[in-house]
């Protein structure tokens, strides 16, 4: 359903958990992790924010005593539907405790400025509305259900048309009368669902230049997961573009989670020799299975402790289970593949909402392309693929690629020798 | 989008392809793929059906030509959505080639009762419309534009409240002229997408009781790949109830596919040692360390390419990368989860949509409730867990859990024996 609300005067965001209420024994640090992602967003739209927590919410206020200007609602009506662990956010008005006849003013001066907007987007049958009040303060005058009758009595009067939907109201007026204060809002707008990124594990994504290994890796921090980047080039046969694009496109994963590193790796000297010396149909594959061999190198010095692909079944006629197979089989590391079984107008969906998909559609040469097979297999044999393998020595050509391997910077794109890798025991 | 809707003069139904279209050279397989599957389900709804193919779409009516009853149409309804490989099915009207005055009589009788109740499903703002009309058959009188002009000046001139809208029109009146008749139809049902069950490699996955693996299930029938199940039980620990469940999930899941294989192992002999020799908190770690084990066997022995479970990141506090990784330590063969990055709720409406939901919350004892330990390891040592494993004599135990496993009748709940497994090599 496409957002008919009109903007209100609003102070205040009410934000709810997804999940995070089912964790027992870790609550704590999800409820941090869930307001660091939040903090990071919400700072940025408002200039500065101030949190209040209560109970499976967190209130927001500007910094600044004020209302949230129409751009902001709007930030918050693009930005919201893609950050990890929130189930739904509502702009509001927040007013004193106690303060009845403060809620009814606000109420009876919005309303009709609400029901306007509604009667335009809902046929006469579908106009069904529901008030849920929430009194957590038992001190406050009226119980809920009372409250809920007297603003009845009073919306019904004035709008004839309007129907009582307890179940699925498509207008819900919420009243949460709280301790501190009270909280009036008409508009959910529904968060990404998921974990509070960061709050389980650690992960090392392939990014690639295309549509769907972007997605992947903001579906692993969707769900709870610090993720880490590497990348593979064969400069100079691929164009330096090739990498400001993968900067570009972990910036703005980076935008979702506390900044993932982002590693490029040089593949050319193994594709070299494997276009020398392998046969032509294996060849993709023995790209890949080396790509994981050297992930997997970054992945243990950076203590992550899975490799994450794109890879999904059956989307282009190479990426079957056979294949699959043979390439994990000279993975040390346990490969995730979260779109395993996505459909691709759903993974496109996901791209467009986070962002990445126009960056995906830069066209740029990457890796695969480089001595890129006429007809490569489709359901390559383990044996005959180890056997041809077996020809390289691939000790020297693994190290030459970690040789030319750099720690990229997001922000300007440079590029920082990574020594260190050097030092790491190969996977063989 | 709830159906509106009404039931009309049908006599035919039209299917079309999901991505199939993009699959060059696999498009036979494919297509034989996608029909086996729909003339299943088609075939149990309208008691034998007659098919008819024309690119990328198949044309299906009852084998006695009739029109087809409201329950037939519900039934379209109701199980279309769950079906692989489908991207929409519309109940329609078929008549003869060229038949133009034919065309103009349906649309004319049936349009005002589309129209009352489109005009009820949506408000004036949204009461947009469109004809879209192919014409495959070039010889046909009026170009496809032409038609479309026809319509239009008759439809506005009834309705004037009804707005042209080619882009995202909410009523969508389709008109396909093809050589050999022309089909008219209101309604899209929209199906599961993803591709044609059977259509893409062999899995065996890891069913449980629970909600997720039915659904982690699905979701790879889905995506193309033909799924055999086993389930791991505790007998006498364990119900024979907990069996009768396995089978009636596995008989849904077969709805979807070419019959699956059931196969029940008895994990009692391993999990007894366990529980006797172990650490109590990596006991369930021990246990699915050797069901997977256990799996690979019967994988190996059906020639299946990988293990399918319900894994799913965070949802319970020892799903984590750590735990993961350390059961799949233990697991010789490709471990796919494709419920990886879905959220709770995302699941239940799957499981709902395939009917396996009613018949998960059954609640029944299984393995996992076995000597479970009371603070199980979240983020067990791989290198303790294998010194806790190492005190084991595994060999002979798996032996032992072979030697109690079964093939199990869905049909019937009967259980055949399967002494073909102790011939297969452990995997030690």
């Amino acid at each position: 359903m496409s957002i008919w609300q009109p903007i209100l005067p609003y102070n205040a965001v009410c934000c709810r958990y997804s999940e995070i209420g089912t964790k027992g024994r870790n609550r704590g640090d999800f409820v941090r992790h869930l307001n660091e992602g939040l903090k990071r967003r919400l700072d940025a739209i408002f200039g500065g924010v101030r949190f209040e927590e209560e109970r499976g919410r967190v209130y927001m206020y500007p910094s600044q005593e004020r209302l949230l200007t129409a751009e902001e609602v709007e930030a918050l009506r693009r930005e919201i539907p893609a950050l990890p662990g929130i189930a739904s956010v509502s702009p509001g008005w927040r007013c004193g405790r106690n303060d009845l006849a403060a809620v009814e003013d606000y109420i009876r001066k919005t309303f009709p400025v609400v029901y306007e907007a509604f009667a335009k987007a809902f046929p006469l049958e579908q106009r069904t509305y529901a008030m849920r009040v929430n009194r957590i303060d038992k001190n406050f005058p009226l119980r809920s259900q009372e409250m809920e009758m007297r603003f009845a009595d009073w919306i019904l009067s004035e709008h004839r048309d309007l129907k009582l939907d307890l179940k699925a109201p498509k207008l819900r007026i919420g009243v949460d009368l709280r301790p501190d204060g009270i909280f009036i809002d008409y508009e959910r707008i529904q968060g990404a669902g998921g974990l509070p990124a960061g709050s389980g594990g650690r992960a090392l994504a392939l990014l690639s230049g295309g549509i769907d290994s972007p997605v992947a890796c903001y579906e692993m921090i969707r769900r709870g997961t610090y993720v880490d980047f590497v990348t593979f080039h064969s400069s100079p046969y691929t164009p330096e573009a090739g990498l400001t694009k993968i900067c570009d496109l972990a910036r703005v994963l980076n935008g979702f989670q506390k900044r993932g590193r982002v590693v490029a790796v040089n593949l050319l000297p193994l594709q070299k020799a494997i276009r020398d010396t392998c046969e032509e149909k294996f060849r993709t594959i023995h790209y890949r299975r080396n790509m994981m061999r050297l992930a997997s190198v970054v992945a243990e010095f950076f203590e992550d402790e899975a490799l994450v692909t794109g890879d999904n079944l059956g989307q282009v006629a190479s990426q079957t289970l056979t294949n699959m197979r043979v390439i994990e089989d000279a993975c040390p590391m346990m490969i995730l593949r979260p779109l395993l079984v996505y459909d691709k107008l759903g993974i496109i969906d996901v791209a467009q909402k986070i962002g990445t998909f126009d960056i995906s559609q830069i066209q740029v040469p990457d890796s695969c392309t480089v001595f890129a097979p006429v007809g490569p297999s489709t359901h390559a044999n383990l044996g005959a693929v180890r056997a041809d393998e077996a020809k390289l020595d691939l000790a020297p050509l693994l190290k030459q690629c970690l040789e030319q391997t750099t720690i990229m910077s997001t922000l300007n794109y440079a590029a920082h020798s990574f020594t260190e890798l050097l030092e790491a025991p190969l996977p063989m």
